[in-house]
């Protein structure tokens, strides 16, 4: 089979990780062309991978460019999406979808119009085997209907250039797609509160609590943390009607020392989601290389989730519950 | 040493559990005295303990006895509780202390005038090994400040008399004591919130989410279910600045089979809670014979979960968050 | 109910540590005669319990001894119990039973021409709900009949009298007597198997695992390590023909921190099995008060735990398997 | 960079999923020709490969084979290898490497007087993320020098075709290379003892217990059962001075549900040691393709663990400890 020729628009760190996954643990791909904002940068990258450095825009248009990944800053995306579905060719495009939903709403048209599904987002933890096997459970019905899930999502530490809002845009939405893909329901409104943050948190409104308010009743507490220290750590549970399941504890080792048994905790996202990011990549790459659509999160998962965003961070302003409303669904997006 | 002559009053389930307790796991106590509403089980109760019958308020009155114990129904209580404070003896009470913020108030100021603290409340968790290992960890300091916690409480399954309103005054009550003695700080708002219900609850407001807001900026949120079908559950999570601690599970038995490592879960609070009732008497019997003051729930502890029950049952009718006053603190309860 | 009325001959650690336990955990008991070879210690222990000081062989024919408790050291523990046996007296004696299976024999031999059992030994893992709910797996059927079982046995660290030999007659007897009970089986054969020694054994022959063939073909492993260090660990897994059952991890609280969840291990015997010997005398006080049989270990149980240590011991010095031979039980052992 | 091609000879089940791995998850291999004694089976997967059928011995001399994979059965290995050296081609070689120790050292001379190392041989374990973590902490040094490990190796169920001596030729293998790695010791002694067996075992001598003496003393006991049933299940602990190492339980999800707390158990070598097979490849491939020496098992490796099981087979024969001798190991062999 030919391998897959991809262009990859931003060069940055996640850029980088996702041109080393495609070329080491992908089959069949080829990266042809890369951009980015720095040109330095681009060209660096450029001659590892063996590939040309073009701007974006010029980039989703070359003829030995079969597919699309778009890692660049967040307010770029919109923007080199609508080109991708304009010129008919498959993209990836790291989350964000778009910075508002309005923007992300356009893609949604677009794509609709079109008639075809082309985009797949970012949002990696639908090929997590932890959070598959929870929905496994769940969908198995051993533990009945849903009615709660409680949820945590905690960084060890964040970047210094990352600000207030990332928390809801960069860290939140994560929790926000994984809840939605989850129980299959939409978020329909959204509350932020907070407790007394902590001594080392600068300007971060750290930790928070959203408490999500799901189509159908679900209701799920979410708690962020971006300083929390101690490690990597992500958890959910679900309370159903009879029962409860609830994402594993990892453990690969366990020591027994000094009076205690322990076990390690992830130290960051790529310890903890690296097998996901690959799987991710995977999938995508080989339902493009077949010419079916893409089996990850969508257009319209993208437009909600940053949808669902914009409400909470509305509600972390005011501290009061924000409702959510979507509009209509297109038909392309509605699974059989 | 002499033995210590209890009079019980209340002689249904948690009476007879107690006295079972302190005729066999409790040294150094005889039972001589019980009344109940209903003479023929009190005559019956009576004759087992080698104790005579003999109506609540005149129990109390004895000369042979050293001590009252009430578990009685819960509107009874603050009466015999004034009773006993009158009569100058030692009075372990059943949680409530009293039905009203009120009628607890009254008892605090009646227990305060007279200058010597002779009540303790049955919140038992306070002589549980998990939560004690869990404040020990918290006063340690490894996990830093507290921001915030996570509990949930399951009950299997409730008896067919549990009333709506027992969800806040029977069960998340002890949630409440808890997170006070837990934390050294009293509870000042509380909001509850509500999923969609199960189709085995019937009219109880289950599952619920109290979101309760502590003095100095701790935010808790506990999930109250009490159909909860798969067992008995008590869980507890603390994030603090640099660490989380967290509620062990209990396991005492792994067994593999059919594809699952799978450990027991406590069917109901007698199994999970024993060994905490045997030691909340055990404490209270031993400062009652040495004669010093109890080292349990006081009755301030008392009025303090009764006002913010309170509260959280205003909040369960409106949805809104309801801010809980106190007052202030009479001497005789502050910790040195 | 009359109070039980018992004789403690042995006022070391373990004694002092059971008369803790009667006159404090379990109801209903009055130490009323302790004796010791250290007289002066016997008269400060008999002080703070109200009792008399006699000589041992004494203590057990006094008329107000209902019962007599054996705690001395283990060579005196023989005479003490046909002593008491001659007397008509229920006994409890700490392990072991004798110190050579002839002396256990002949106690055996003693108590079946009475022809009732009033021995009971202290052998206190039969009374340890992890121990007890493996049991009941194992009976319950759900892994299938027994084929093999894996034990570890680690003592943080021993205090400088222990003894090379006390590894198999103070340590591993324990595990000698909970397999026997665990399997309703003898041991016929034991081999003691050595690994290099730590830096830290002195002369102890430390680490060892003992391999143990009972009745019927389970066969056993057991580590026996006595300066783990780490902590009191005591581990126990059964691989029956469906499944295995294991002892559980008991950890009341797990903690995160710097990159680890921890949960804490117990440091010491007490802390591990402190619940058990409060059961074990509890039970035996009951039936005592209630002129039942002892429900715990019997002679024969002695005679058959000291007979398998004295071939690990043989089998220590030679490295040769060595098999044991108990002889006929008499009718009074035998459980319908 | 240019691919790597690869030549497959046995194109069955292990060699099947040997060319999916290759091809999907490893990154820059095409397979280029295969060989299998079934010619059908072989042009089949030949026909999905995009690669010819060749005989194995002429598919090894191909000028366009850069690199061999050897899946065939056992007693084909040697002779493969030894073409493959002869060659000067890199050979990636299933366990076991010959089905003799003498075989095995003709292979190792073979190598040695090349004078490079050209092959590597499957034990796959080495590359999993539990047992690395494991080596890790003890090279780490936390639990201090090693003293024991206790292993065991379960199988759900075997094929029809799976015959007695399978149990260690090819089961307990893996354990055998596993302990040599992580101690860097060879082992010296072996002994193999047997309990009852289960009712669902047929002929096999399942369960067994295999008793290994590793050089400077580390005693490792190992249970081998392949009709365990349950579930696939792999487990080790090595007891250190200070501390032991285990591997942890892996619980992608815990459900709670009628009384229980689950996670689910392995059902096979696939599910358990799939990410082991892919990085096993991965690594491979990637020193092939860098012109390195291969990072996994040696031709030492291979010999060592064919020793080891001869003289486990011969003592599952007579009972009796049987001693291993290696004899000198090449210069080539030894690490800095």
């Amino acid at each position: 089979m030919m391998s897959l020729r991809v262009g990859v628009i931003g060069t940055g760190a996640i850029g980088r990780d996702h041109i080393r996954r495609l070329t080491s643990v992908v089959a069949g791909v080829e990266i042809v062309a890369v951009a980015d904002a720095d040109p330095e940068l681009a060209r660096r990258v450029a001659g590892e991978a063996g590939a040309r450095v073009l701007p974006g825009d010029r980039l989703i248009g070359e003829p030995d460019v079969d597919a699309v990944l778009v890692c660049s800053w967040g307010a770029t995306h919109a923007d080199y999406v609508l080109a991708a579905i304009a010129a008919g060719k498959p993209v990836f495009c790291e989350k964000p979808l778009a910075t508002t939903p309005d923007a992300a709403l356009a893609i949604v048209d677009a794509e609709a119009r079109r008639g075809k599904r082309l985009v797949q987002v970012g949002y990696m933890r639908r090929y997590d085997d932890a959070y598959r096997a929870l929905k496994r459970e769940l969908d198995g019905g051993v533990i009945g209907a849903p009615l709660m899930m409680h949820c945590a999502h905690r960084n060890a530490s964040v970047p210094a250039f990352y600000r207030p809002d990332d928390m809801i845009t960069d860290t939140a939405v994560h929790e926000i797609d994984m809840l939605r893909w989850l129980f299959g329901a939409e978020i329909v409104a959204v509350r932020v509160l907070r407790p007394r943050t902590g001594g080392h948190t600068g300007d971060l409104p750290e930790p928070m609590l959203l408490v999500l308010e799901l189509d159908g009743g679900v209701l799920a507490d979410v708690e962020i943390s971006v300083n929390a220290r101690y490690g990597y750590d992500i958890r959910g549970e679900i309370l159903g009607e009879s029962g409860t399941a609830a994402l594993g504890e990892p453990g690969v080792v366990a020591v027994r020392s000094a009076g205690r048994l322990a076990v390690p905790i992830a130290g960051d996202w790529r310890e903890r989601f690296g097998p996901a990011y690959d799987a991710e990549l995977r999938d995508w790459a080989g339902t493009v290389r077949a010419g079916q659509p893409p089996g990850g999160p969508s257009c319209w998962d993208g437009y909600a989730a940053t949808s669902v965003s914009a409400a909470a961070l509305s509600s972390l302003r005011t501290g009061e519950r924000v409702v959510v409303s979507l509009g209509d669904q297109p038909e392309l997006y509605r699974r059989e």
